[in-house]
């Protein structure tokens, strides 16, 4: 079987996490390019160590190359439509990370580009999807372990808030920040949202506030199987990242908790302590990024339906907007009604 | 200093247990009487064995004896107001089961009894608020130690639903069970509730359904402080009494776990297997009962405030009707719309 | 039924608890006597608020009074077999705290005393016996639950070393602490130790090496049914009490935890804290007393086998004096050896 | 700086790991070559799938390679000490697996090599020194957090025996299984062993008992800093591969538990179950066989001391060797006694 050849768009930070799982735990697919006007002679030196051929400040030369069978959109969000309907026009299949966008129209041209080319597959980078303690949470729901889903609870916190700058083109929290938890409801309950309600505050930062946005929410979401959802969010946890799940149904409960450096605990005359949850993204998801595009690479190379589709793109943002709408009107929003103002 | 004297108007589940608290754990007071219309021969015999002189069928034989100074009123919740009343007026201090009352008019009559009798005292028997967990948890938020509080978390699982012949009386879910999370909230977050948001479903029981109850509900609170309180109830945990909190604020976060019988923990071939939480609240409040009534005849003994009064039975009522409100209409329901209802 | 008498022998800290408990939790029973030859105003005013009738300083008054069912020997150890067999001839059922004594010949006077009286009920008072945890790890392992004992590991650390003066009188660290372990070996593993290495060394206190003891200390026995028991000991653990067990069989292990005062784990920038162990025996082991009592007066009304008798009073004292001679002479020392030289 | 050339000798289970670790996580090096007399196509496709350029059968060929730097020997132990000569003698830095051998005398050999050729850099395969878990403990210790080490306590179980075929040239238990502890002791404490004690039983497998050797093992250390260390191991724990270190001192304990696949925790009416530990070393260890072959790089690189040296490949072996005569002799073994049987 020939060697895939793989371009990545996007040399920051998760550009190079992909990169890097790529070089060195898939086989039979080597990243040939990687494009970004930014890039600087360091990281062209990284991109050599790393074994990647090309490196490109524009990200057309990759979609011209016939050679690419894969394309990685690790560029900026308000890019990942446009490069992604390039890409599928051109006939590559796509890695793009999330959100697809902000803007359902957006997104509906991605779709309707799909559909015309159905041999193409999509992956949306939810990553929270290939984390092993996510992954077992879904695997006991779905063996039915712990019966019908009653009630799902995620708690999702980050260690701190991000510059105000970043708070302003954001899309807001629940664009930005409950998507994952969004897409997590599904994955985990296998159900559609029905209904929004969202309330939230500014307790971490009030330029957060000013900004037009809220830093701490509580967002309960009724399901299409009959549970209910529950998410909380806090731009700030001085414990560390937590993101926490527990799904309660008929037959019992499963929880999962925070994964930490070590399992030490130190008791002494202060009390019994262990290690906080590991910091941020980065290291509790470090496993995670290489099972996601090892998953896709696996989608394209067996021709098998791929893990996270344009669809799984699509329903997190549409239950972000129900959640905006509902913070800001204050009232329970139904999907349906999101749904209607964009055709779908 | 002299010995209280004491009469128990009810021999039900929970007279019995505050009976045998006090003749166990309290000194220089003694049960003196008990009255309940439907006292057997057994319960004469109990009565006795615990060193209870009189027992009568009715509860007015208690109230007309000059010699007794505390009542405990542990009959069927209607008529609690009313024997509250009857009781403060012949000057008795007054601890009563919880709730008071599901209806607000009639507390509101226990109160202005209350204004007109200062010198009285009147606990309303809010259980957990004495219970080892919530205690531990509630010193470590007014100590600062999280800072403040932002998020409330309070998970609260029966094991299994009561008959429909008793949902069909109990005033509904959150009068009957979220009540006691109503109060939790108010003495963890020391705060008020200002607008209620409540969903629910019949996922346990249909026969609930009909009877017009709901058995799995999420209620989101906002509160006086800025905080966000979260509840989530079923009716039916497999695995047993579900009685968790977790506070989350600026500086970090607390939470608590189930009781246990036993610390014990089995590793074989099946996995690393814990106990069960303790099964009900009979076994999970059994000190927590016992530091309840102490509490209250202390502050008799010492002329003090008590611990939970006559307001801390009134509130959560009134978030239970708003919960009420909010789940049958839809929509979050302020505090201030209740209270205006009834003109608090 | 008619009620038993107890007498109380010794009203220091353990003479209390047990009254305490009877008073509390023993129905048919009642404690008339109570003797201590240090007893002061404020001893008698304790005994008098618990009901107790008759405070003397002299114990014989107890044995004396023919209406006494039952005896409770609380006085200092040396007092214990010379009490036991005075009580024993009077016809009094004994609950003689641990250790009957420290020199063997005395104990074997006890067991011929109770040779020739064989209705008498002798209790020795190895409250960890009753401790919940121990009790649950007992019947995981009665029942099969772990298959065949391998290994059984406990860990016994007192929070703070006693005093030089009764480190001077304990009869050593094997006699004085060591002693509940080795109990908790019969009691697990319902086996007998064979033989026994010690090792231990002077790490907390140098004052203890001055006094002839160790404060630090291993001790491995080979047990009748093959199994390896292995004890850890020391006189000072700074997080508090630590009384732990592990058992590891053919078809798994059980542990135990300590126990705390709340479950409650505070998450911060420093790491994720629960709380100490409680802080000693009379925290952690406060059930274990009532239900120890109650168990004994329980054997008394229903003449059945105390659940620790005379011999289990002795095993533990004979794999002590075996432990301090492996210790001094630096061998492995087999049981047999210490009962051939009691002619055992 | 120029890459590094590595040949791997073996390529067996282990040799893949090592080779899998390098081609992944390790530039500036490559694996020139893989030798194994016993490879075949599928291992010489895998080689070539990782870009080894050459595979040969004979290891002699990369150690006559000139261009080969370093040298990984995971050969059958027998030939350990022999190759660590060759390879030695011929320049070679030599990462080898443990054990150097069973053999002092040879053991011997290789230091002598080395001591004539000090600039060689020469590590021992003592993975679990770079474990995440026992990294921290090591920390948490030197850090001084525990104060002065006290107790350390290690608890090695196997989750299944290996064949009794095994067994026989396994070198007993002390040499194959507790060496591994034997060197977590040193590594933890930071000091050495003065005396040793081992008892031991044929509880799991009796044919193990036929081959002369033990399957479940108690060993107690006494060690220069005056700390006692206890080390227990079993053939089989049903449950998995058990490996937890408890190190108690004056001022705390820090103790660490097995790893999991995930945090998963199932609730229902049998208890509440988490996972059980990862299966075996290859799961257990992933991490720390990338870290320790890493470690070894480096030193070469930056020619710096490695961190596990041929006098901690030696010292393991004369405790074990120490307590297989204790086990044989039933008594406690100087270390002294073994190192002067071989004029160390």
């Amino acid at each position: 079987m020939s060697v895939l050849n793989i371009g990545i768009i996007g040399a920051g930070r998760i550009g190079k996490v992909h990169a890097e799982s790529i070089s060195r735990f898939v086989s039979d697919a080597r990243i040939k390019s990687i494009a970004d006007p930014l890039i600087d002679q360091k990281g062209i030196e990284w991109a050599k160590s790393i074994g990647i051929s090309n490196v490109y400040k524009d990200y057309k030369e990759i979609l011209n190359d016939e050679n690419i069978d894969i394309v990685l959109i690790c560029s900026p969000t308000d890019t990942h439509s446009q490069i992604s309907i390039e890409a599928i026009t051109k006939g590559k299949h796509v890695f793009c990370e999330k959100p697809v966008d902000h803007d359902v129209e957006r997104i509906k041209a991605v779709v309707d580009a799909l559909s015309v080319n159905s041999h193409i597959k999509y992956q949306v980078g939810f990553n929270r999807r290939f984390d092993h303690n996510f992954m077992a949470t879904k695997s006991i729901v779905e063996a039915g372990k712990i019966g019908d889903l009653n009630i799902l609870k995620i708690t999702s916190r980050d260690p701190a808030a991000p510059p105000v700058s970043y708070i302003k083109v954001s899309g807001g929290i629940f664009l930005d920040m409950t998507i994952h938890d969004f897409d997590m409801v599904r994955f985990i309950s296998d159900a559609e949202a029905l209904e929004v309600y969202a309330t939230g505050g500014v307790l971490v930062d009030k330029a957060i506030g000013e900004a037009g946005d809220v830093d701490t929410a509580v967002v309960t979401i009724k399901l299409s199987n009959g549970a209910i959802a529950v998410i909380d969010n806090c731009r700030r946890a001085t414990y560390g990242y937590d993101q926490r799940i527990e799904a309660f149904g008929s037959l019992g409960q499963v929880s999962i908790s925070n994964d930490t450096d070590s399992s030490a605990v130190i008791s002494n005359a202060s009390g019994v302590t262990a290690e906080k949850p590991k910091l941020f993204f980065l290291e509790r998801y470090t496993e995670a990024y290489v099972r996601e595009i090892s998953s896709f690479i696996e989608s394209v190379r067996t021709n098998s339906a791929v893990s996270v589709g344009i669809i799984d793109g699509l329903k997190p943002v549409l239950i972000g907007l129900a959640a905006k709408m509902s913070l800001i009107e204050n009232r329970p929003v139904k999907l349906l009604e999101i749904e209607q103002k964009y055709g779908l």
